[in-house]
């Protein structure tokens, strides 16, 4: 939705970003196979009682030490966006699949991804909400690689057919600027490449933004 | 996004209803618990590690019997929907907050809702993909309540401010009918009460779901 300017810079060594992703995004990635599992197991009532109270223990432990509230927006030093609680691309989101999206400086933006039971609406059908959630993140991006960061003023989503749960891909693109507004158009796409939703996005740079971009102020342009 | 018709029919009593809200509903609560404390923890690597390990094998024990691909949709005798897996309501789906929604027949929709860390797009804010997705469920269910049960063919959200993590409420209604299309309008709005986003959708009922119900299929206007 939005492009947050001027985050908190952390200053960390390869090796220490390297261990992260592996450490913690270890630990997001055994989270997301765990909503899965348990989401459609059918394994006994007593079997299941005693997996949540260890369960319990377990967040137990991890709630010790945790960062206040929500995880927010850091950049490194090399001016990367972690975005790591982003509810689409968020490292540290088990919420997240995560996406992996790929940019281009002309303002455009696409990723390939396995959308799995747990983003189901209709019976064996992505959740029309959850392409609207994909397509809004990926428009962003393309909207901030094209060098026209904003906020989502307006989306639009057209669905063509439903998009059946498996491998999907989506794309955007800014269409055109006009003055303060970016136009993005993208879609969303099903295992077979057939278009499964078009959608057009406004977005918009605010003033506050507008005059700290022009005090200097760093725009991040690629997540992770 | 959409109402499937006749879904299969599951012969529960309330008491086993009970007994499996209770059991696989306190097993995905206590996943969402993990979600949030393993995506904010800030303890050590080397016990990160180990509670991974213990998550793995916990996956391995509720993978020995699951329900193959996805939950889909259920009905129970007295005509309620299933909708188990459901990535905004389902009781068993751990991305789902789950949103309780009440419904009314003149085609009303309404859920009061809390939005944690896992939702977050912008620092602090609700992912504005996040307010796509509850916004889609609430104006479908709106639609259906009213009798007009539909898939979404266009979804239009105009932001109007950002919205901050926490409190949430959300509504849709019915605006008009025309022919086969039902023009829903709805909101989302913060814990202050105040607007966020405004939107509108069309939701159709496709050929092939009007005959079916011209044949006396049944199609669910309450999920859970």
């Amino acid at each position: 939705m939005a492009i947050p300017f001027d985050p908190p810079v952390v200053d960390l060594t390869p090796e220490e970003i390297a261990q992260e992703r592996e450490v913690y995004g270890g630990l997001t990635e055994s989270v997301r196979r765990l909503m899965d599992s348990s989401m459609r197991t059918t394994v006994g009532a007593d079997e299941v009682t005693e997996i949540t109270q260890v369960l319990d223990d377990l967040s137990e432990r991890l709630e010790k030490d945790m960062v206040p509230g929500h995880l927010g927006l850091t950049l490194t030093t090399e001016g990367h966006a972690r975005a790591h609680g982003n509810a689409v691309v968020g490292l540290r989101n088990p919420i997240a699949v995560p996406l992996q999206i790929t940019h281009d400086p002309a303002g455009r933006a696409r990723s390939e991804f396995h959308l799995n039971a747990l983003y189901e609406g209709p019976p064996g059908m992505v959740h029309g909400g959850v392409v609207a959630l994909v397509l809004d993140q990926i428009f962003g991006e393309a909207a901030a690689a094209g060098g026209s960061p904003g906020m989502t003023g307006t989306l639009t989503i057209r669905y063509t057919r439903p998009t059946r749960l498996g491998d999907c891909s989506a794309e955007a693109w800014i269409d055109r600027v006009e003055g303060q507004k970016t136009i993005v158009k993208g879609e969303m796409r099903d295992a077979e490449g057939r278009t499964t939703a078009e959608a057009e996005g406004i977005f918009i740079l605010p003033k506050w933004a507008r005059e700290a971009i022009d005090q200097g102020a760093r725009a991040p342009t690629r997540f992770e």
